[in-house]
């Protein structure tokens, strides 16, 4: 690792820590009772993450001149709304597992049964609806931290922040989550490239535009989403968002199962339709295509099957093209961040834009 | 009926109409696609409804001197926070029927075996999947339309009532579906009255004691929630709620059922306990107490097994102390409303108190 990757993940740490502390103390969380709850609520903020959605909103704000301090509240609600979509995203996937522990509905439910004397068949019926709730109260907890920056701005621009993220940044994001649930129930749905990239537009990448407007906004206390340089850093937010989303689909395949946190080949299983498995059906011979469409939504997968699909998408040339796709957006990224004059801010966002497509989990 | 209540109800429906105008015509429906998220997103909305928190809202705003339209948006408010609550609720109460029509999850349920060609058993675990994602953009729509008020009221006013709403109450409110989830499912749980009380207060009490302080904010421009007249205006609201929560209850086992919109017992078979089922417990002698406990929770409970508990519930007296239950409830909030100087509004919440108790749905 290079002096200056070192540098920048000290950065991105110490600053962690900083969103971390603001969002224990703050008086919502004190107030949650009962104890369990409280747990539940922090969980998934406890179990470590880099923060990259935070350092995002504080790198912007110190872009147009701001001081970090004045982003923190911004910075706190966008890793509490990444989470509670976190929690409601895992009911939905069934998923045992996220960052190599129980998803929370998990914990709940293995809780039900050795504390709360809920019987067998019901355990996972409680798991999930516990964690909607919880997920509920995190939503609600977001937009609260986000509120706090009229502490520090004009409450006008607070609210016109609080609309951008109920409004556009909401309708993008469920548009996402919507296409997502339909495409994995369907037998047989062969979405296009397009209609991929639209809905990974919305799962992932509105945040990270939100995360841009919050923290311009906060650096400077106007709300001009569309104005240079928020405009342009929009761009490359939104860029950045796709290019990792087919990066992470990759990494679902092809990565280490223990930096992963889950199984190889779980998306597989789930039946979740990726660029990757687009890209393998449109060049695979009909006997392999066969194949593919076999395993794909198949819970029966043994990581033997996993491994041979894998050497399909290798064979037929999918992995190197989804590869390339990843790349052409984080291009344009790149080629978004051009456009703004140099400064150390925007240098922290390049390392940050390929600090994103290099993690492993 | 009376000629006042003939012209209460008028009143009642005129302004219910205003209110889903402006829900049905705001921009952030008009921006929902596709057009199932849209028709779920409105459902409970167009299955009527008589608007009594927007009502609450608005005669608040009027008391302290305001105009009705400046409640408008807040107003809206208050119903489609409401309807995420029913949305989520359902999922975990795993209800067929409200209203006499469908669930939300049910309806995508059934959608997804016809036009979506979602195999059977997968078809429940998708309803409930879409119909989470429709309860969370209602709850983000909830806070869009609070935020409309900047239209009218100073925005530093707009965020206290937004974090008014997306702190305390929900922070009451999770609290109280927490510990109804909790109770639910746990085999044996003898809840006290108390905790019957403070769950209904969160439940219920909850969000009418926002619409106190949401219409009196409204008509005042001033977020003053424990000033007078918003105090005791709340003090009246918390013990509406809690008075319609026990009618509510009683109502689910005494009621007519076309009225109700779902089976008589259905309470019971899902194991809810109610004061009733708390009173008739604390009365009855052991043979009988062992046969409450017995249907509490049996899903596969007869109609002519419900009659029998209902008999139960009458012999040993229990129908009757709810009852005067909700009735003291009432009395207090008459209280607190009596506090106050007599004027046209406050008699109108008083007919909207009488209503509450006397509805039959």
């Amino acid at each position: 690792m290079s002096v200056d990757a070192v540098d920048f993940l000290q950065h991105v740490s110490e600053y962690a820590f900083e969103v971390d502390t603001y969002i224990m103390n703050h008086p919502f969380v004190s107030l949650l009772r009962p104890s369990e709850v409280r747990e539940g609520f922090l969980g998934y903020l406890q179990q470590g993450g880099k923060r990259l959605r935070p350092f995002l909103v504080k790198t912007c704000c110190e872009l147009v001149g701001g001081e970090s301090f004045q982003a923190l509240p911004a910075a706190a609600a966008v890793e509490v709304y990444h989470t509670w979509t976190l929690v409601h995203d895992d009911i939905i996937d069934r998923d045992d597992l996220r960052r190599g522990r129980p998803t929370l509905h998990r914990q709940f439910a293995e809780h039900a049964g050795k504390n709360n004397g809920v019987p067998g068949p019901l355990r996972e019926h409680y798991g999930q609806s516990l964690s909607m709730l919880i997920g509920d109260m995190q939503h609600g907890f977001a937009i609260m931290l986000l509120s706090d920056l009229h502490y520090v701005l004009d409450e006008a621009v607070v609210v016109e922040l609080i609309r951008e993220m109920c409004g556009p940044l909401l309708l993008h994001l469920m548009a996402g989550e919507v296409r997502d649930v339909q495409l994995a129930f369907q037998v047989g749905a062969r979405p296009s490239l397009k209609d991929l990239i639209e809905m990974m537009s919305g799962k992932t990448a509105a945040l990270l535009e939100f995360c841009v407007t919050a923290g311009t906004t906060a650096g400077t206390g106007v709300f001009e989403p569309f104005n240079s340089p928020t405009r342009e850093l929009r761009e490359f937010a939104l860029n950045c968002g796709i290019a990792f989303q087919i990066h992470d689909d990759i990494l679902g395949l092809v990565g280490d199962e223990k930096i992963l946190g889950k199984p190889i080949g779980s998306d597989l299983r789930e039946g979740k339709y990726t660029p990757l498995m687009h890209f393998a059906l449109e060049r695979a011979p009909a006997r392999l295509r066969e194949r593919l469409l076999g395993a794909l939504g198949d819970s029966g997968l043994t990581a033997e099957d996993v491994r041979e699909v894998r050497e399909i998408f290798q064979e037929v040339g999918a992995l190197g093209e989804a590869r390339r796709l990843a790349e052409s957006y984080l291009g344009r990224a790149r080629k978004a961040l051009a456009q703004l004059e140099p400064s150390e801010p925007l240098e922290k966002l390049e390392q940050w834009a390929e600090f994103l497509l290099q993690r492993k989990f």
